[in-house]
């Protein structure tokens, strides 16, 4: 390694950034549309390419997409989002433990009214203590369940002890059934599993922890008010996205680097939980398109001082595609553009190096992620500009480092600053 | 996944498209000379990039060629081509048997004199007939032959009992020389299995075959018959391309697709019958240089009525390659622009999306496959156009793929489709 300082590294993502051609910007994509002087100067001054998270054409999620970029190969080690979901609420997940996404829901009978309790806001952290008392423990199993903003939650299932009978099994179907209008389903073991002792016992809990939620929901005074005021209840919990602890090495063992996160989304938290980085709280951050990406930014430049390596992402682009609403994504994309100008005016990239790019794409047209590739940027120190002389997808397409993957990144850019260690002699 | 209606999916193939610059097109590739507007528009309106079907450089085979672009790993599942030809002329090759590609060839003594039987097209129903009535037992193994077009023909071997003492192995030598005016070899087991009873059993029966077989042929009207025209006759069948039965799992199980195949060459018929895909015949297709394209383009419209995917080749372009014959090439390139053609005309891209690349380059001045990248475009619903305007070996050098293989291509049209499941949260 030469002698010279290393230089801190930034991956900053916009959510679900990159997109297909829209019509209503006659056939340009938000981000070729929308005027970025900013991250047209990273482009000009450095190389781009296309990132496909884990290979061309392949549809992931953000968990899985998060993985990649910071190189743990997700077909590998991804056990369902539950784990993530959990961690990014501050709950633990042990070796043999079965972890849940749940929403807050509004039933009638069986029948799923409104899979987010008319998005409810306050009163949730009540909600959960009130289910913890009732269905704290079932059958020989501690069921842990926290709250995390809005209508989302977390369950985490942990038997009394791992020697017992059966143990837990994370085989078994979910219990929200996706769809308003419909009864929720209960949870069975998957066909793969339905012999299997462990999945029995673990969907056999789960029915009995949803019967006892809702009881204790159903009862509670918070939802007696919502009702007085014409809101929907949030009278049951749902789990779903069950997985099991997952085993990854952390962030620091694996590259030297101290690294800290600042993500908008709990499933993203809990990863950065998992890999012993520091998730830092900003706020202002809300997760929703009125974030305050200037607060995210400035977090950024501090975080800096006392990490090698920090990862951020603006959650709002994705939600704009997700909503398939062209003013929403660009009013998003712009944050994205703000927040790399604050960059640009508070670092020195002479001693910083940042990748600018998205998980994935969540073309407006399409209205949930695909496996198109995403339009990537890296700047500052270090890097071998290419011609690519603005940001988009089709200037992205001619880029120096043509289609990469999620596994080059953290070997790219602890190349360009100065901190990877020499394969060889 | 959105809502939306999810596309049809065709993947349109040149055997043997791509090539190499040729002297007396100044320089150009047969595709990069010929006018192909419809070619083009594909292009132009859609995303290009350089197939390399296994890996940059490698050369492979129609076979292994065919199995990567479906997303079939030839160097995990290839086996020899003997089960695919087999399969493609309607044999079964069950788990232990052992299969062969063979032509009918003109002997004299052991002498190979036409490899091809001066390319018989007459009667060999009724040699293949004598050659089992013959040889159809020897030893306790079952030995199946029959014809396919011309001199084409295949040859299973099944030992009665899988328990018996040695069974059969395909790790034996090749009996068909693969050149004229010289001896055909006798059958032996390779170095490897040179001490292995199955292999020694299985060299043993083959050559016990060659010899019956010659003797039933050389003593059938028909090739006296040919012997008076003045003919080769028909008068021996010889083994090659050996192998043994593969697993590979059904396309409609690995993709959740149903999928057809309209082809020319019973090698890929035969791993369509592999895949459990719908193989359809098309009166007209010819699998030669006279073959009627539009009857082709006109089965995969009809055939996508009822199917989500289909795979379609025009074999003329590889034949004008082997030859090493500029204007044989460039009239089959021709076709396969008549047939996207036809197709742009006769179905709606706001609800199909295609591919259009070769299996493999043939090119004129090399006469044989050779390992350099295929031209390919995406083209119809979901697809992010790049810049590129002219389908061809050069422009798409510079399409927004890059350098892509047979891995991704599934991958890539289930997610332009809108069929392909989210992997992750």
């Amino acid at each position: 390694m030469s002698d010279s300082q290393p230089a801190k590294i930034i991956i900053f993502l916009g959510d679900g950034l990159g997109d297909r051609p829209v019509p209503a910007l006659e056939g340009r994509t938000p981000l070729e549309a929308l005027a970025t002087p900013h991250l047209d100067r990273l482009a000009a001054e450095g190389l781009c390419g296309m990132l496909n998270p884990v290979s061309p054409g392949r549809i992931i999620g953000s968990d899985t997409a998060h993985m990649a970029i910071l190189g743990y190969d997700p077909f590998k080690y991804y056990k369902g989002r539950g784990p993530f979901e959990a961690k990014g609420v501050g709950l633990e997940v042990l070796p043999g433990d079965v972890a849940f996404r749940c929403n807050f829901a509004t039933v009638d009978g069986r029948k799923l009214v409104d899979r987010r309790a008319g998005r409810i806001k306050e009163g949730t952290d009540q909600l959960a203590a009130a289910v913890n008392e009732k269905a704290g423990r079932i059958d020989g199993v501690q069921c842990l369940f926290k709250e995390s903003v809005e209508h989302r939650a977390a369950l985490v299932l942990r038997s009394d002890c791992s020697q017992s009978a059966a143990g837990l099994d994370h085989r078994i179907t979910e219990v929200d059934p996706h769809h308003e209008g419909v009864d929720y389903p209960d949870c069975a073991p998957l066909p793969e599993a339905a012999s299997d002792p462990a999945a029995q016992r673990t969907a056999r809990i789960v029915n009995e922890w949803v019967r006892l939620a809702h009881e204790a929901l159903a009862a509670h005074p918070i939802n007696a008010e919502r009702v007085a005021e014409s809101l929907p209840p949030a009278n049951a919990a749902l789990p779903r996205g069950v997985g099991t602890a997952v085993d990854l090495e952390p962030f620091a063992h694996k590259y030297g680097l101290h690294g800290a996160m600042i993500v908008e989304v709990d499933l993203v938290r809990g990863l950065g939980e998992y890999l012993a980085m520091d998730v830092i709280d900003v706020p202002g951050a809300t997760g929703g398109k009125d974030t305050d990406e200037i607060a995210i930014a400035a977090a950024v430049v501090k975080a800096l001082d006392d990490h090698d390596f920090v990862l951020a992402n603006i959650k709002a682009p994705d939600l704009g595609g997700h909503d398939g609403d062209v003013e929403q994504k660009m009013a998003a994309i712009a944050k994205v553009e703000n927040a790399v100008g604050y960059l640009l005016e508070h670092l020195d990239f002479t001693q910083t190096v940042i990748m600018v790019t998205g998980d994935h794409c969540t073309p407006i047209t399409f209205g949930d992620h695909t496996g198109d590739a995403v339009p990537a940027v890296f700047h500052g120190a270090g890097v071998r500009p290419d011609d690519v002389q603005s940001f988009g997808e089709r200037p992205c397409m001619h880029g120096g480092l043509g289609n990469f993957t999620g596994e080059d990144i953290m070997n790219l850019l602890t190349n360009f600053a100065g901190t990877q260690l020499k394969f060889g002699a």
